[in-house]
């Protein structure tokens, strides 16, 4: 049975972590907060005093961290500290499952390669809810051996498993998908809202749009619209679910990409600057799904 | 059986009436061009000298024509000349399956309950490949009685038939669906240029996003780069299918009725702004999906 | 010295009325509201008990009215009532000052040409405070003779006054004008926010780009930031100067042009779109250049 | 007199380099292109073998680079060479005249102030004809005493010099300006556009938007649309000018800075779109008001 280091135990890699433990594997955890360190090994995790001491002797190393600048650091090293890179075994499997840029995973990748040593991104999605489910959305990023033997673990953690390509192109995949998600929920919110302008029920378009050219994955599952579904954020007040200050770091994270590669997105930079005014309004930590009061008339 | 009249016989009402007489209905057709009407009464369809003449003794009026003013004028008349109003009987059942703003629609539906007549309008989708197989999609506006009535005709001739409300509501749901559409289809063209530039396959991140929350119908559908989905217009130099020319039409109506009812439709106008810029560097007569080319490289 | 009839009497064309009379003019005024037509006749003024009656005698016409329906039914008539073009002199001069819809404007210029009296739209700006102090801008469609003759009255009313062209073309000229000013106003806004987030000085930056290629009116006379500039409005918490909810209106004329010219204007309908958004947000009766506030942060 | 090293001697900095000369300074340069070295030092240029060299000894660095990459590189070294921050006196005075992230300009900045070394960033703009005329815009990003020691150089190869704030300053201020002179440019094309589809002369309209409340430096200096002005690239095919190419590039850093600061930019980010697709289309070597014809008719 693989030995795994978990690094980074947050909202998302705390129940990541626990799922790998229930699976019965041997999970060495590190994280700067000790808190989040003694849930872990109160679930049978060890625990190491830092991230390249749990990570020296593992079989597979995952991370998921905050940022780029974050997962750099760690691989990479600084003047002062060594890097992953520089402890963990050649045959080891690393695997960073944060949402970062696409150019900081490649960079990872690129010396991980030099050593040779695997490197892979795997950004996931399904939030909190997923990752303690174990049903989290994994898209993968790396070699085609380093996606397979990295099957063993995520198959733990999540349910949908996808190969987007080479190093980076986990990342890539993971804000086109996110970017493309929030242009549906703005595109929508704004149908649904000229419908009711102009005297529609909305369950009724909705229903007539889900089965139509209009058909789209927030009106099959995350109706904006309050009360056109049930259990669904929009019809809790818009609490749970993804947050528009996510959203907003998704949509940074595409625009970065776009500019670096010369892209022209007019949907989703629109969408980029509409969540923006909408968390700077206050709304940031409510879900994406909030979109919707902009263009709903104020009571 | 129905005695019907059709009136207007182009690319999509004469494979439409040709329909109702294949189903055995007698069909009375009247169209400006003799060119028209001649293929229809070859099917075996009955001709009249004028619209009124066609109307006056059916059960049911079909009508079919390009914009809002000639169904004003056909229906209400003017100085010169009588009205479909003014001639049919009060029993008949009218139907306009043209694409119209909702106001004429509205307006032709009040003058004729004004005068105790059954109007309904019920635009159509599906393009002149579904008017022919009898395929069409029908979004009806009108009283209960009227969509049941309308119902021996419109199934001869459709397969989805929706009933979105009132009078008008056939063409605000209508104009919401492909308002919507338009920003599928661009947002999801800028997605995928995004990803190749980024060296994803478009066929690798097309699958992923189809089964992640960027699923929509383009993506199921009707993918616009060349050469992931076989038998799509962008497979096939992007002929056929929905002209850019019909997108524009449509996303005028739709921002027509945005600006009547005071709504903000953000997504909605930079798709309209995006597809006239398209038509007008000499994309009209393409397939819609060809929006796509604003985004990928020039070769 | 000419006779004048003035119809219209609200907040604009109660005081440009009032002009005319400290002009020493006959002005003969017509409105629906009794109040506003004794608040002129206290200042001189004959009154009519219709518009009819005001305009038939009158060498000069003007109007002041809400929207495109009312002028139209206020010169052309209907079923039931005369219009102003039956029942005015030959040689009578007609201005229609109202800001509307430029198909409406040629709609009553071609009928007053049919029966050989001048007609031209005059749109204004320069609000309440220009119409008091008699410095109005007027835009002019109409031929050259009409726009000569009504120098007599205009110079009384306004500063600048400018012809754009035939019948129509003062509202075509209008509506580009002020698309384009709620686009500077919107990218000013969004520039000096970003500035300011990346620890600028809006005073310094303003002076900045106020000479450089950024320079542009709203920097000039109207900064949308607090307190760069003294007395305007975003330093008196956006009250007074030009409704948000006067935007919209301006905003959807310019979309309907667009529309109906099939002309592209990505940038005036999302700038609409903004607007829209914020007056629902209840800011409709701020300034205009509360816009600022959609990039600001929340306090 | 103040002796001066110059790095970078492209279209921008060898025009640039060549003033100073001319004014009796002892400038040293270097560039990795020995033909642009030859081209100075004929004109009485002395030389180094290296960057460092040509900085080692001089009161006054300058340099002219491509893009933040090279500047982080020139200025902080890597493991296997040192950087200007090695080498040069802690008297002189270092001004990066390079267009760049702030980010970059920031980081310099920190590690210069570190050692006890002024610098400043001072972006320029007026292209190579401002070069080579000594009339560049400076805008500085620096301590008041660095302003003031700069300007012995800096108004010797410019005519406006800002003062825009502390280091990043320069940077941020230019990109501001130049997204919004993006947003002017389009909002400008569009409006005269629309004005055009509706019949108007566009002198005509570009004249009375010029003094109204549409007023901006495009209608003012550089009117997009052809034959309006004498002597601006509209009137010339579009050549000469700024480049679409350098606009696509200066918004690429506005909407970076955007990204890091949580900042919304509509309008911004929507020219960057048209802009790039406008440049996707082959006309990034065109001046950047070709944009025009993204709206206009083809013929």
């Amino acid at each position: 049975m693989a030995t795994v280091a978990f690094i980074g135990l947050g909202n998302m890699g705390g129940p990541m972590a626990a799922n790998l433990i229930k699976a019965g594997m041997t999970v060495t955890v590190f994280d700067l907060n000790p808190t989040a360190v003694a849930a872990l090994t109160e679930q049978g995790a060890l625990s190491a005093k830092t991230a390249c001491g749990a990570a020296a002797a593992a079989d597979v190393v995952i991370t998921m961290l905050p940022a780029g600048k974050h997962v750099r650091s760690l691989y990479l090293g600084d003047d002062a500290n060594k890097g992953l890179l520089d402890v963990v075994s050649k045959q080891a499997l690393l695997i960073d499952c944060s949402t970062i840029d696409a150019d900081s995973a490649r960079l990872v990748g690129a010396k991980a390669a030099e050593k040779g040593i695997e490197f892979m991104d795997a950004p996931v999605s399904g939030g909190t809810a997923g990752a303690a489910a174990g049903t989290l959305t994994f898209i993968c990023g790396g070699s085609d051996a380093a996606y397979q033997q990295a099957q063993i673990v995520l198959t733990v953690m999540g349910g949908n498993i996808f190969h987007a390509g080479a190093v980076g192109a986990g990342q890539i995949a993971k804000i086109c998908n996110n970017m493309l998600l929030s242009v549906l929920m703005v595109g929508t919110s704004e149908s649904l809202q000229l419908g009711l302008d102009n005297g529609l029920d909305p369950k009724v378009l909705s229903d007539i749009m889900k089965v139509s050219s209009g058909g789209n994955w927030t009106l099959e599952k995350y109706n904006p619209c309050p009360d056109v579904m049930e259990n669904v954020p929009s019809s809790k007040d818009y609490q749970g679910g993804f947050m528009v200050d996510l959203m907003v770091k998704d949509l940074g994270l595409s625009q970065e990409a776009a500019v670096a590669s010369n892209s022209s997105t007019p949907m989703g930079s629109l969408a980029r600057s509409l969540y923006v005014n909408h968390a700077r309004q206050g709304n940031g930590r409510r879900d994406f799904s909030s979109i919707f009061e902009q263009f709903s008339k104020k009571k």
